[in-house]
């Protein structure tokens, strides 16, 4: 029996669909816990949502059922699926959601979610958190296999997550993502930046050129930018005390440009 | 004994009033599971506080507790109360907070929540859900008889609903809630939709006209309005993958009309 | 094994932070509860996570291991510590966050959390509350002794509370907090204002004038000032069934008089 299931979602904290989501899954299995990785993505941004488990699933236990809903597409043909894959199991629609935290593994199950006995009947077509995932959670939490919740299925959507392009002297990465302290986390990985060039790196997003890859916030002045690899694994660059959002009115999408030995 | 309270307050997650309560809960039945249905109420609406808690309760097992505190009258001569009804408890003040989830019902039981025994003491007078409603769910969990808690009360206080107005080729109603996506729900429910004439209703809301009734999001093209019955068994008005209160500037108590026939 | 623990943070709930923690918790102690106090400081607010943490934390059965992170310094030379301290247990960086809470009473241990065993490995500079503070809360609640978590500590960095001035006929406070209410609590405590003259008490902020003290918000009229001994048993300045932080434009640090025997 699994103990545990987090889920991801855009729902926001304002409305009861999270606290009956959970209601739906305490009906099924009194015993699982529900942690939230966060319901706090930004409305309808897949890619955020994505970009959140992605970066989140390694610190659960393994054997974690990680259900995410960011579903601009809900009752529509998209379908909602189960996958699983390194130990994890992923529900979610089939929109990307779940795809970056698979990245290049293999999944051993693949299934849509389409057995209406592992589903609250008759099911909404605006609220498949409640009457589909949460549901399919519950159930296999309780050791229900994979199988039984419907066909499987070869494939699932892949979502795109922006390159990084390296040319001779420079790396030209994105912003991805940007935190509740104004943090700027670019598609620029750790492993992006090695080799000597890169203590000498001024990092460029607008017109902020920041000199070099600090390995904390406190290694910049109050106030100034300071770029360091974050909790993520990506190349941040925030502000020391301050805000790095603001500072710069920079958001997601915005280039970010790694100038070597400059 | 019963394994599950919620908790459904405008009390938001800002400060540490939600945790303070919790801590009381667990300090008096450590087993007891608690569930957030919402704390984002908007402050002192006991209305939107008591549609939320009647649209989730189906969804929570029978036996839970449910506990809500929507309370401008804190320490006023309003009554803390307790009813059982339907084989779920649910625990606040008696200012109507919790009449919509009880409905038609007949409670089996309505107790006054007088007994300083179940009471943190002192208690004060800006706090009842720390002093008085978490304690009361928290013994009761542990199978205190509701009879223990103060004396019988006949009448709880009966939250009037706006009423939907049937005329010949119309029904009139009005918003009643907005979720964080920016939906538009409306008092109006499934069942005053049913009939052929249903199919062919037009659904105003201020200047905006919606074209009938859709069985999903996705049946409008993207940023155009939709009507849909929704996860709350309510008439709702929608933008698809957009956000029907800022494109509207709607309110809740603005009044939406349902054209039969049109 | 301690079965509780709770979290107080600024890291807001937009993002996967907290998540992220309960996840390594869940990984070390999957047993043990966790309750979130509030997520809600405001950010890099260290005295508001003080004041937010002292007033909650006799609302926990004692033996709860309490964890706040508002850490400015993160990855610069501040200490992550551990206090343990009248049967409680308080984990942090050592920037005066944990200080309110233990007040005028003798730490039984202090230490420094540097043992790698107890840390997630490499830690990152950037998100101690993952990599630090989750795991010495988990593990600790596991039954490992404090002493094993690094050496012992003499002293911590005491926060200095902003003290109240008692003149002949005047009390001279200041607002240190504001709700999601609007409630401005002071730092005049209720033993301060004790004595015949007390009730005759009028209360200054700005420009506004509360006349005296009031055992309720409701004894005021709908839309006036009130000022009571609030849940944390501080002075507040509230406007009933009101915002008195919008109402008056009040702001942390403001100076709020009590004019005695006026």
């Amino acid at each position: 029996m699994i103990m545990l299931i987090t889920l991801t979602t855009d729902f926001g904290l304002q409305d009861s669909f999270v606290g009956i989501m959970k209601g739906v899954i305490a009906g099924i299995n009194p015993q699982v816990r529900v942690i939230d990785v966060t319901h706090g993505i930004p409305v309808q941004n897949v890619m955020a949502g994505a970009l959140a488990l992605q970066h989140s699933i390694a610190y659960f236990p393994r054997g974690t059922i990680h259900v995410a809903v960011v579903d601009p597409g809900v009752g529509s043909a998209r379908r909602p699926i189960l996958i699983e894959c390194d130990g994890n199991y992923l529900i979610g629609p089939d929109n990307g959601v779940l795809s970056l935290a698979i990245g290049a593994l293999k999944p051993d199950h693949i299934v849509e979610l389409s057995n209406p006995i592992y589903q609250l009947r008759p099911a909404s077509a605006t609220f498949h958190g409640r009457d589909i995932f949460a549901p399919a959670a519950a159930h296999l939490s309780l050791g229900v296999a994979p199988a039984a919740f419907g066909p499987k299925s070869a494939t699932f959507l892949n979502l795109a997550r922006p390159k990084v392009r390296r040319r001779e002297k420079t790396l030209e990465g994105e912003i991805v993502y940007i935190d509740a302290f104004g943090n700027l986390f670019t598609n620029i990985e750790e492993h992006d930046l090695t080799g000597p060039a890169a203590d000498r790196a001024e990092i460029a997003v607008g017109s902020v050129c920041v000199p070099g890859l600090s390995l904390s916030y406190g290694a910049a002045a109050v106030g100034d930018f300071v770029a360091v690899i974050n909790s993520w694994g990506l190349l941040e660059i925030a502000v020391y005390r301050g805000n790095a959002q603001k500072n710069t009115g920079a958001k997601i999408g915005d280039k970010v440009t790694v100038i070597f030995g400059a």
